[in-house]
């Protein structure tokens, strides 16, 4: 039987890695013995967190597909996210909670759903399967919405979310609050990232509308913390600008215990925050009040004002 | 509540048609009171067949959406196929079993699933949410596989569309054969119809590479009963392809008892018909042996040769 790879984005967070992860349990349990969980760039410190506490390794890591290869994409779907070759693969597969950018040639399996995680999705598919989740598939899913919601905060999160992180809880045996506050801290350590690292940690590319931008968003439990080190990441945004040929780049500081993110945002259409939010950036940097969720609270804005 | 649209593609055929019918009752029946059918264009003679059986009217004809509508699109999912104004349209979900030609800028449902019909996909979607299948719907899901399967001959039947169809015969209390026949039979009667209509009935636009085409498909008992009126026919597809300067138009007429397809191709690529399928058109027209479906054994092989 020919390999399945599956994977979820670039710049991976906890719900890509775990979803592979999950997604190729399940896929064994339905009997596609070859499936396997890959990732397409380093493991973030929530995700280790994550994955220390159940003793697990992280996934491989995947370079490029081959002509034809069989991949199966979780936690996203827009090829510009996805691994290097993917127009010349054979897509099986999607599961995700993105909006849709891909294209086929072919009929496919497509799973979305307008909720907060992929994992959600996931436990859905288990259920309707009837496949048994084990302790260790409860804490990857569980763990997984609870990073992508900020602990169900977000306005991202919806009831299903909310519904599969309490029978997961219990599945887990895991105290969610404390578990998950836990969980986001760990994730807000910086110490060990260079800046370009800090700077690639999340990013994603989005143009909104002809703004070629990349938004980068990195949580903190205490904002004052990231911004001293501010003159730093605008030397190392100003040159990712540069090499990239960008219109725009945010960098959103997201306050987890508060639920505001601090925006640095460069580049020529940098007055496209201000505009969108009707805030003034001062020293290229302001408040956002109440904004936390990227896919919510920035694209939608963003790409109405552009 | 705000109105949900729910159509099928423009030129529908019996999948469109009893989809819409199955989607809005199951959004009805999940608490979505204000979905409603639609259809974007005129019934053909097998969905009649059906309808009549059932004693049903067919949905009301759809021109355009207005901006900000909800729809749900089922059996279909390329803008091109769909109604007016789609752009502009909030879509909420999407069922369908063919490739995927949609972007959108917001995450959504898609139910996508390469089987050979998309009522097997809402027949999983019933059994999911544990809503009871009435003879009625049973017998709508039964006949728009059967339709599109050609009595589950055509390769793109799967397992899962087999597995459908034993369970609707129980509900609906059908002998399949014996029904399905029939109304396979009822929709190769083209004695109603004028040149102009049989061109339309069952047209899509699909660009092989850069080959702008039309591929319409008719299906009939008796092949030669069809080509009896092959002058009237192409004089028809060539007024086609001037006003909307294709270079192919195929016309596939296709035997549903003996598996077999009649191919008229005309416009100036007419060629790649012989190209990718190896033989040689006289008169503009050649036997494909085994040809029934469209989307397995056109598009793929149309593509790879354009």
């Amino acid at each position: 039987m020919v390999k399945t790879y599956i994977f979820g984005h670039k710049s991976p967070d906890s719900d890509s890695i775990t979803s592979s992860i999950v997604m190729a349990n399940l896929e064994k349990e339905l009997g596609n013995n070859d499936a396997k969980a890959y990732r397409l760039g380093n493991i973030n410190k929530e995700t280790e967190f994550i994955l220390d506490y159940l003793g697990m390794d992280a996934p491989e890591l995947l370079e490029r597909v081959d002509d034809g290869d069989n991949v199966i994409l979780v936690d996203h779907n827009s090829p510009a996210e996805s691994v290097e070759n993917l127009e010349n693969a054979n897509i099986l597969k999607v599961v995700d909670h993105h909006k849709l950018a891909l294209q086929t040639s072919y009929p496919l399996f497509l799973r979305f759903e307008p909720v907060g995680c992929t994992e959600t999705i996931l436990f859905k598919l288990y259920n309707e399967y009837d496949i048994e989740i084990s302790k260790e598939i409860a804490t990857l899913m569980l763990s997984a919405i609870v990073s992508d919601t900020l602990l169900l905060k977000s306005p991202t999160t919806t009831e299903d979310d909310k519904f599969a992180v309490e029978k997961l809880a219990e599945i887990a045996s895991i105290d969610v609050g404390e578990y998950g506050l836990e969980m986001l801290k760990a994730g807000t350590d910086l110490s060990s990232f260079s800046i370009d690292e800090i700077l690639s940690l999340d990013a994603k590319q989005i143009d909104f509308k002809n703004v070629k931008s990349i938004v980068n968003q990195v949580n903190t439990a205490d904002i004052d913390d990231v911004m001293s080190i501010k003159d730093e990441l605008e030397a190392g945004i100003n040159k990712i600008i540069d090499n990239e040929g960008l219109d725009l780049f945010m960098l959103l500081i997201t306050d987890i215990v508060n639920s505001n993110s601090q925006v640095i945002a460069l580049g020529k259409d940098a007055c496209l925050v201000e505009k969108a939010y009707g805030v003034k950036l001062v020293d290229n940097t302001v408040l956002l009040e109440g904004v936390v969720s990227r896919k919510k609270q920035v694209v939608p804005i963003m790409t109405e004002n552009a």
